[in-house]
Parts: structure tokens; C-alpha cells; sequence
């Protein structure tokens, strides 16, 4: 049966021209309305085969809901899922959640809409209860970043308590016992696990606990410009400084030399997730790989695989493992 | 008459499973079968109204075409759009055309299959002649960060080659002669015009031009760092570099540091774009904003009019104008 595609390509217009036409839009010039409609007569095409073929056409996006698409780490994992859809032939379709309940169900009814059959979902506002509802209700759904105990199958997350371990670790092995943590003012699982890695870090190396060196503020490099600020202000002999993320400590980082607080001469900073960023900011970031590509990928790909209606491998949460990346933040404890 | 969304409240499911069991789609329980049929029953609807609600759904989503969603600068791009999509009830669609031609090609196609009817297209691949063939085709095209002769009033532009002026000019002011620049290898207008601004400037005010003082790398921190790398090995009198723009920048400075090379003491630097990096690199960087959130804007409030058939306001390319913001990576001439 002839298709749109055919139509144009007899009339020798555009798609989105012969859409128009066919659906009486306004925009079409009489030469184009004329040549569609003798191609559309020619070929024997009904315009119910377009609706057909939209109706059709719905297994042939990929949903993604991020925080905020203009964060680096949400680039890059949005990249990683458009190169699988890409090699699929599938469009990426986006939307914003910005860690809020309302929006996150708004955008996940926009991208439903625009059917989506997969869906890599990033939330922090929804509960457990209505994610696992929408994913009982939508086979291609799978979470990404988070632990969903009913639906751990379907869900792609890191330990981020374990990579705030690691971070921790590496600087008492440095020497250093008075430690600092910036961390994420935003009441999300990411900022409580990355805080109880700090804490265990401290425990098991039998080094006291002091709610004074631990400071709040936005994940982002003017909250950790804030919370440096803050932290200093109390004259502790913190040494060295965990963080919630580089941007966290890109800004720390900034004020500490904008201070005249050489790092990693004076102050050790390390950071997490490996952004961007981390190469390239002086001194280069010693921080904790979060690996977003590989796990986007396998969100994507497992998505595609229930969709396809494939045999389960696993019936646990894919949880991925953060690692140390050493650069030049981080130096021996001077005291 | 009925919708997809009222059977889909009759019945007590999501839209999505009442669309699956519409369209006989695998991966349905047989009593959500039941209830969606029994809903259809009752409100009297036709699967065809699903067809035509689609059809009809083909304005609901503004296409965007980026280089690469994961650059900070398209992500900013796409915020800003995704801001006023949000606002009219929009659904955002991206594609990524990474400066290639039939990639770019390829991603409008997979728009205008997915029925955006606004478009707003970042392109450096395709010929101003297949822009100005496509836009004949598609009312809402609009035509981001370049400027195509026969469809200037479709173009939201900035001038680059101001941009690049005004930034070798703060850097004159400030006693320098010896003037580096670190251009983009990438063959786009962009590059050329802001390499061409530099030029502009040296000739303004009788300072030669030297073409070792010119290299060139990838428009990102790792080109920067082997652009700087390879005019510090040429040994030459150079006390500040324009670049790019603020990834280039970042990588240069990296690298003078981790030489000893003080930031704005021994060499000042100044950046393009005034992104997100600017503010919180150490030190922060003097820069020219490029002020991509006006402009995406601009050219999504555009197309919208376009599509809605209202009348052009103007029959030239509204060019954007940058200026300098001043940080503490340029320094007085110390020679």
C-alpha cells in the first residue's frame, strides 16, 4: 500500500507538503495541493493509511525524562541514548522533570503521548508506588538512577554510597583526619547515600564525626562556592574537602584559589561523577567516575528488549560501580 | 466525540494500554482488554478519532535541531526552547546534526516524520539553497546561529566577527601587541568570521599580523590545550590570546598553569560564548556573551508565528550584537 513517503516522492514535494495537503492545512501553494492530490490518485492512496501508519509508528521514539537537559550529566546521558535510537532508526524524544512530582508526571504524559513505547525515566519526585503503577502500565519503561524496589529489574543505578566511600578513603589514605563534605542541599536519594558514604568512610577509620565540617548547598558550582564559604568561616582545620559533585567542587575550588589557598598544597578537593569539567579545570579534578554512558546505553537496550516483549535476564537492580579517577586535586595531608 | 484520553479514564488505565489494546498491540492483560473495549463501547468511540486525533496532534511538538545535545552551549540552546515549549503546551523534539550534512538531513526528516510543524534548526552542514528549498517547504523553519541570504528573516543570528573584535580590542586596551589567537579547525562560518574579527581588530590599530601567532584545534578544551601547546613551542613574544571560544580557553589556561604560566600575570586569555564554564573557572574567565538563551527565544516565538500564519515583523536577520564580560583572566600588558 502506498504511503506518504510515496506520495511526496511522486509529487515531488516534501513529506511535511504532502501531509499538509492531504490533511487540508493551511501554508500549501496550489501546485503543491494540485500534485499531491494527482499522486495521491495516481498511487491509490487513501489518507486513512496515513493515520494507519501514524497510529503504526508509535514504537518508533524513545522517551527520555532528565532533570534538566541543560546539565552536562544530563547531556551526556542523553547523547549515549541518542546514539542507540539513532542506530535503531528511532528519534529521541526529551522532556524536563526538575526533581518535581508534577512535572516529572507531566512530561511523562507528554512523551505517552507522543507515543513513546520506550521510555528511560531519570525521577527523583515520584514515588515509589506511582512508578511502579506506570510501569506496570507501560512494558518499555525503565528507570535509570534509582532504586525502585518493585520494579528493580527495571531499574539502572549506581552505589553512590560506595563511590562516596571511595572518595573519602582516598583522603585518609592521603593523611588527612579532619575531612570536609559540600553536600547537596536537594532531598533526593543521591545526596543522602553520597552523604552516608562520607559518614561510613569516617567510622570505619575510627575518625569522630563533626556535623561542623559537613556544609549544604545547590549541586551546582555556586552552591559549592556557598558552602566553602561557610565552611571556612568556622576557622575548622579541615584539610581536605569530599563533595557532591565537580561542579560542587569546581566552585569550591574557584574560591579557595581566589583565597590564596593553594590545592592541593593547602586543601585536598575531590569530586564525583567525572564530568566534563573534571579534565579541564585547574588543578585537573581528582573525583569518582559515575558511568552514565554505559549506563544509559543499557537502559536504552533494555527498554527496546521489553518492548520487543524479550526474556528478562536478571530480576535484580543493574547496579554499576563507581571507581577513582586520580588527577591533581588531592595531595598529602601538609599538617 | 470521544478521545483515546476519556476511554482511557472510563476504563481505568493509561492512555498508553488503552492505545495498546486499540491498536492490538502485544503486551496487554486481558482485563484491561476487557475494560478498554467496554469503555469504547460505551462512549461510543472509533478508533479512526485515535487516527485523526494524531493527525490533527501534528503542531503539538517543536522540532530542534542541535550540533550535539551534549555541548553545554546546545543544552542552554535547548532549555531555553524547552522553557517556551513548556508554556504552550509543546513537546520538544531533538535531533542531532553534529555539522554534517546528511546527518542534518536525516534528522529534519525524522522530525517532520514525527509531525513538528515548528522547526528550529541549528545547521552548518547543509547549503544555504537547501535551507532556503526546505523552508519553502516548511512554513515554521527557523534558522539559528547563521545567516541564509534568501531567508534572512527567517535567521536569528549573531555577529561573531563583532564579537571576535570587541574581545581582541579589550585585549589591545590592556597594552597588549603580542596577540595570539586559538581558532576552531571546524570549516563553519562561526570560525571563520570570528577568526576574521581578530584580524579586523590588529588592523585597526596598526598592530601586524602574524600568522604563527594563529593555531588551530578542535572548539573544545582538548583543542585548546594543543593549540596553546603548539604556539608555546614556537617561543614567540605572545602576552595574551583570544580564542574561540570558552572551551578552547579553558583548556589553554589548564595547561599555561600546570607550566607555571600565571593567569592574568605572565599571559591573559579571553573567551567566546560566556557559558556556564566562564564563572567558575579558576580564574574566571573574561569572556564575550553570546546570548543564546534571547536568541533560541526569539526563534522559537518565531516559528510559532510562522506557523500560525502571522504576519512577519521584519524582512532582515535579526543579528544578535555580543559584549564583553569582564572576569580576572585579563590582565595589563607586564612588558
Amino acid at each position: 500500500m502506498a504511503t506518504i513517503k510515496d506520495v511526496a516522492k511522486e509529487a515531488g514535494v516534501s513529506i511535511a507538503t504532502a501531509s499538509r495537503v492531504i490533511n487540508n492545512a493551511p501554508h500549501t501553494s496550489d501546485a503543491a495541493i494540485v500534485a499531491v492530490k494527482e499522486a495521491m490518485a495516481k498511487l491509490g492512496y487513501r489518507p486513512n493509511a496515513t493515520a494507519r501508519a501514524l497510529v503504526n509508528k508509535s514504537s518508533n521514539a524513545i522517551g527520555v525524562l532528565v532533570n534538566d537537559v541543560s546539565a552536562p550529566f544530563f547531556g551526556t546521558m542523553v547523547k549515549a541514548i541518542d546514539t542507540i535510537a539513532n542506530e535503531q532508526g528511532k528519534q529521541l524524544l526529551i522532556g524536563s522533570g526538575y526533581h518535581d512530582a508534577v512535572k516529572e508526571r507531566n512530561a511523562i504524559n507528554m512523551l505517552l503521548d507522543s507515543q513513546c513505547e520506550s521510555l528511560v525515566v531519570h525521577s527523583k519526585g515520584m514515588t515509589d508506588a506511582e512508578l511502579t503503577s506506570l510501569a506496570d502500565d507501560i512494558p518499555g519503561l525503565v528507570v535509570i538512577n534509582r532504586v525502585v524496589p518493585n520494579m528493580a529489574s527495571r531499574c539502572i543505578a549506581l552505589d553512590n554510597r560506595k563511590g562516596s566511600y571511595i572518595a573519602t578513603e582516598h583522603l585518609i589514605r592521603n593523611g588527612h583526619r579532619h575531612i570536609g563534605y559540600l553536600c547537596s542541599n536537594h532531598d533526593i536519594e543521591d545526596a543522602h547515600d553520597r552523604r552516608e558514604g562520607y559518614l561510613d568512610a569516617l567510622r570505619d577509620n575510627s575518625i569522630e564525626i563533626r556535623e561542623e565540617y559537613i556544609e549544604y548547598g545547590e549541586p551546582d558550582e555556586t552552591g559549592g562556592e556557598q558552602a566553602i564559604v561557610n565552611l571556612l568561616a568556622k576557622n575548622t582545620p579541615v584539610t581536605a574537602i569530599a563533595t557532591y559533585n565537580d561542579y560542587m567542587a569546581a566552585g569550591c575550588m574557584t574560591l579557595l584559589q581566589e583565597n590564596g589557598i593553594n590545592i592541593p598544597e593547602h586543601m585536598s578537593v575531590i569530586g564525583f561523577d567525572d564530568g566534563h569539567i573534571a579534565r579541564y579545570i585547574y588543578p585537573r579534578l581528582t573525583t569518582i567516575r559515575y558511568p552514565i554512558q554505559v549506563m544509559a546505553n543499557e537502559a536504552v537496550k533494555l527498554s527496546l528488549q521489553l518492548v520487543a516483549g524479550q526474556e528478562m535476564e536478571r530480576s535484580e537492580c543493574k547496579l554499576f560501580m563507581p571507581i577513582l579517577v586520580r588527577r591533581a586535586s588531592v595531595g598529602s595531608n601538609p599538617k
